[in-house]
């Protein structure tokens, strides 16, 4: 198996309800890689600054992270900041400095562009098309993104639509691309646009999963103490891509096994700040928590 | 098998974004009898003004609600007007016309006063204790509420959760109760204030049963086309109660399919005005539906 992930590493400093954390490691990429390096290695593709500390880089190297597509560039690091209300699905961004990430020209080693299983995280269509374009091999292209593009890169979207296998949503982006406030008919229309499945992340109140063959719904893990959301996204993303490139297999049952998975690693991402709670964790906490939910899930 | 219900008939008058319906017939025992009818005979304990119709009582006994509970009052019927947004989830009340429910004495029938499965569907507190301490035998008691009776009637509604067996509550109730904003949380706090089990419904979202050795979660069916939401909760209520006393088990391998049929009774009921949809439907439609969503469910 191979994994490989674009997107984005920054420094994030996050305000919630009950503590505060500043420039701290963040980022799509960077959360994505943490939650899919529990089932094997991962090749991550993204830049950072002159700023961003030697240590960062190793301890992703330690976890079985290979950096050799990451660009260091004369600059800063891509930061956002921003504040969580009390409900925590009320979220303000305070600034986003796009740094280094605004020259962002994703270069795949050429050792890793025969990877089959490829994530395409948060960013701007036309860097995730370019990234696309260098793989030679894919198996399995999934892609995230966010309602900025829905709204001022919409074409090239739709581009990248066309040619992934599945899209990941969260309700009100699901709802913006396709008109349609009912979910299930959104799921429906998004994969008219091309992907095979859909992949729709409700947060506390669970995912879907729309596609060819497989409809599957699972509630969120119950998490007793949120710390903070960021990355919940791209950790169920890590989780669920992780998971369906260890076993090599992306049949319909495969593809439910990779939802609970996801459901984990974004369970253990909003426990703690940054990547602190995921990587905390070992593969046996993983199977702990996905057999609790399965009990939960299960008839 | 027998199952009783203790709740509201009511004339209700609905307007949603699309359409709207005036005094159509409506209430709490009203959709939880007519989803729980599906499963087998329900005892329906009520009251009604010298204006209801005859044709709706006959509606009742011919599908198996038994009407000897039913106080034919002087007066006027329960009336509620309602209006929802286009997002469903925001409802306004637009009148509550008591009328002869304000001097409702629930007087079950001596013939009914052995039943086994008890709903007590959202009513006065005092109410529900009223009609909870003629019943000689019950099995399985299971009550709902509303924000109205956290708010003003406390002392009782604590005593009808030390009485009963499991206790519905939609997410804002969960956290009104127990002061706890984690549903999970709130939960396990329901817990100790006395009910085996507490339903937590989240209407679109889905919902959990958490109590001593279970814990479960489902979403909620994916309904193409909602028409009204209202009874969707009381509809749950049936089909779970009802597909419970038709088993007559309350393990907890029986609760996690009595969640989904009330799942499935709920689906049906959001489908149409009033009972239209309920009503409309077939035991084998509920089982078709109860197959698919199952589907969704397993892994």
């Amino acid at each position: 198996m191979s994994l490989l992930v674009v997107g984005t590493i920054a420094f994030d400093s996050v305000e919630t309800p009950y503590d505060r954390r500043d420039v701290t490691l963040g980022g799509s990429a960077t959360h994505f890689a943490h939650a899919a390096a529990h089932f094997g290695p991962v090749r991550l593709v993204g830049i950072v600054g002159e700023d961003f500390p030697d240590e960062h880089l190793a301890g992703f190297r330690k976890r079985n992270i290979d950096c050799a597509g990451v660009e260091v560039s004369k600059g800063k690091t891509f930061a956002w900041g921003g504040r969580y209300e009390a409900d925590w699905n009320t979220r303000h961004t305070l600034f986003t400095d796009l740094n280094v990430l605004e020259r962002f020209e994703p270069k795949i080693p050429d050792a890793h562009r025969d990877t089959e299983y490829v994530f395409l995280a948060n960013g701007t269509p036309s860097v995730q098309l370019q990234a696309l374009s260098q793989m030679t091999a894919p198996k399995l292209v999934v892609a995230d993104t966010m309602n900025l593009w829905i709204d001022i890169a919409r074409g090239d979207l739709f581009e990248v639509l066309r040619r992934v296998d599945g899209i990941v949503l969260n309700d009100e982006e699901a709802r913006m691309l396709t008109d349609e406030r009912n979910l299930i008919r959104a799921a429906r229309k998004t994969l008219e646009l091309g992907p095979k499945f859909v992949i729709l992340k409700k947060g506390e109140h669970g995912a879907f999963l729309v596609g060819q063959g497989v409809h599957f719904g699972l509630p969120a893990y119950p998490v007793d103490d949120v710390v903070d959301p960021t990355g919940a996204g791209d950790s169920f993303a890590g989780g669920f891509m992780g998971y369906l490139a260890s076993v090599n297999n992306t049949q319909p049952h495969t593809l439910r096994r990779a939802m609970l998975y996801g459901t984990v690693t974004a369970s253990f991402c909003v426990e703690g700040f940054s990547i602190e709670s995921l990587a905390a964790r070992t593969r046996s906490d993983i199977e702990t928590r996905y057999n609790e939910l399965a009990s939960i899930c299960t008839l």
